[in-house]
């Protein structure tokens, strides 16, 4: 029998009608003739509550016990999974991460798979059972501990056993039909795409369309698992959803297949640093170990000349989140009274947001960035920063023209029309 | 180093604050100088949800599931009292069912406890552990699935770690601070009981006084384990609670120990029912299968003479909880329809209770059924049914009666003073 491998996020089986829900569609594809993998994740809310309650018990807290505690989640929706099957008269039967087992390393709360040995499933497959509901985000250390996954878990823990079984495909039903060219908020052209690559839903996915955790679409294209991307709350078709998967089972790709945004992006700049070799270092070393997720990075080259600091200079400019900048303020100004780096000025910019646009067909296409670039001056949008990337253009924009940005980039590029 | 074993149940855990009072008393046994082994139950409330939802999703569950999920909510308290405990810098790791591993039957919802290795556990307190959490109430079936031990799964969690690890003693902390001569809500004169054989503590038990599961006691007995009882909500002394243990560590034991109730009884007589072999299993076969939980049975023997039933026959009267009635009702019934048994009349009483004294000082002192009937007597209490066993004798009153009985024998048997 082909195996699919169908997973189901928090929103999904947040209460016993929609887990009813979801097994509806487990029992459609089993009568389609698959044998079936289904990932849970926890009812909605309840992995928030047993985290609340381990922050309040430990703030320290050891990240093995947490796990203990974590997991149990996606166990309780997990054995309720197979329940509803049961009474649907599909023969299914819950594995917990330790019962697989899918095997991780040691890191607790960050664990990564290390391998999924088929036997055991695979030995129950063959006595007649159509279904396998494992509970997502956890698995087994090497000292026999509970471990999870961290963010995006129970997405990894679907594209990873839909590698260890050769799976079909890999079903990510969500609470949103598939991904789009844009936000559907932002402009109503926005057009569901029936198919993106790999790399294009990378680029996505780490700009915050939120869709998909990175982790999982890395992990897919390592191991070409074909994803779809589709609605628990819509009925499913073999072509719902949004299909994630190899750029060669891409006919025909636009040049840009989406636009993307990050609203709460802030710029800081370092007037008049001394260039010379090990300052990016210097500068960006403090900042990784304050937590500042650094993002894009542009060092303008001047050749100013200061009474006090003969020779090259430089500015420096660098993006961050938003609420990161008090952290990325006291970092650099903790370095600079250390001696560790000089600078006349520092200036921050926390009015900016993040416009990207991605595709692969940029690869072959120059001339992207121009258009990119005359669409915004043609809505009169300064650019501050440009960032670039082979199948990814980057700008900082004021933050007040993000939803014009968006809509002029998605018209410029016709997004709305299919390829 | 000695070994203690700490049970605390449901509402000893509710929550994060309780957690935190019962991990104190931990703390204090350790610097007592034990090695711990703390068996929790679910925060009280969470087991019912679990259920809750199990039924609701499938009336006819698989068991196996039912386990799986239910024992989650041990898993949870588990890992925050090891949290807990590591926050007061006591070296503690939690431990489900399945990595103790605590092995049992496959019989799901049920299962008896077959072998509880002791290597993981000694290990971790050779290398400095100081308190083992365990889930209670689950283990591992030999097919290596989840199981749930049933009714008082937790006590009987924690009679069998003290059993295989020797423990000094295995201490069940609770919402009652021990065992009582009597229920202090019938009669202010009831006094907690510092020591009880476990076979009065077992016929207590199974006559509603809702301490311990009849279960752990049974288990503690064969075991020799020293069970005792203690309230999770008062300052505990090596000399709190109620100690369950065997006869001969109870130097001078009264001729009764407490006087029990048992509310909700109903009494059922069939009238001139035939006299021959097998008439019992007739009767009482069909009401075992339809799950009727008959308590007490007497045969009167009578020699009445019908012109329809020539030939000997009897009253055979039974009691049940007051609400099997119906069940136990069409169940003898049906039998009769199917021409099984015969009777001329079906009586039935529901407006009963049943009330006992128990006492292993009994067996070496004769006249207590006398003492008892008397003091009865002259509160002009007609006694029903009489039922007698090596420590206990029990009778079936009207139910307008039981505060008053109650007082009364416990006047009679002077339980307010110490022994």
């Amino acid at each position: 029998m082909p195996i699919l491998v169908m997973k189901f996020g928090g929103t999904s089986v947040a209460d016993l009608d929609r887990i009813r829900n979801a097994a509806e569609k487990v029992r459609t594809e089993v009568d389609r003739g698959y044998d079936v993998i289904v990932i849970v994740s926890a009812m909605s809310g309840k992995t928030n509550e047993l985290v609340g309650w381990v922050n309040e018990t430990s703030p320290l807290f050891d990240a093995r016990e947490y796990d203990a505690v974590v997991s149990s989640g996606e166990n309780v929706t997990a054995g309720l999974m197979a329940l509803t099957l049961q009474e649907m008269d599909v023969p299914a039967r819950s594995w917990q991460g330790w019962q697989v087992p899918l095997l991780t390393t040691s890191a607790h709360s960050a664990a990564r798979i290390e391998d999924i040995p088929r036997h055991n499933i695979d030995q129950k497959f063959a006595e007649g059972m159509k279904v396998a509901v494992v509970a997502g985000f956890q698995g087994l250390s090497p000292e026999g501990r509970i471990t999870t996954l961290g963010r995006g878990g129970s997405d990894t823990t679907a594209v990873a056993f839909a590698a260890a079984f050769d799976a079909e495909r890999c079903d990510i039903y969500t609470d949103v039909n598939g991904v789009y060219t844009t936000d559907p908020r932002i402009t109503s052209k926005a057009r569901k795409l029936d198919r993106i690559a790999f790399e294009e839903m990378l680029e996505l996915a780490s700009l915050g369309a939120k869709v998909l955790q990175t982790r999982s679409v890395e992990l897919a294209m390592r191991f070409k698992v074909r994803l779809r991307v589709l609605s628990s709350f819509e009925d499913s078709t073999p072509n719902s959803g949004t299909l994630v998967c190899d750029e060669e089972e891409i006919m025909e790709s636009k040049v840009v297949s989406g636009v993307a945004y990050s609203r709460d992006e802030a710029k800081i700049t370092l007037v008049t640093v001394e260039d010379r070799p090990g300052i990016a270092a210097a500068i960006f070393g403090p900042l990784a170990e304050a937590g500042v997720n650094v993002d894009m990075i542009v060092q303008n080259i001047s050749e100013k000349d200061y009474d006090d600091h003969p020779g090259a200079v430089t500015d420096m400019t660098f993006s961050c989140p938003y609420d990161q900048v008090a952290r990325a303020e006291k970092a650099i100004l903790d370095a600079k009274s250390r001696g560790q780096i000089e600078f006349s000025d520092l200036v921050v910019d926390k009015e900016v947001c993040k416009i990207s646009v991605v595709g692969i067909g940029m690869r072959s296409h120059a001339g992207v960035a121009a258009r990119m670039f005359a669409a915004l001056k043609a809505e009169n949008i300064n650019i501050k920063v440009i960032s670039t990337s082979e199948i990814k253009i980057s700008v900082l924009i004021d933050r007040k023209y993000m939803e014009l940005a968006v809509q002029a980039l998605h018209d410029e590029f016709e997004l709305e029309k299919s390829s």
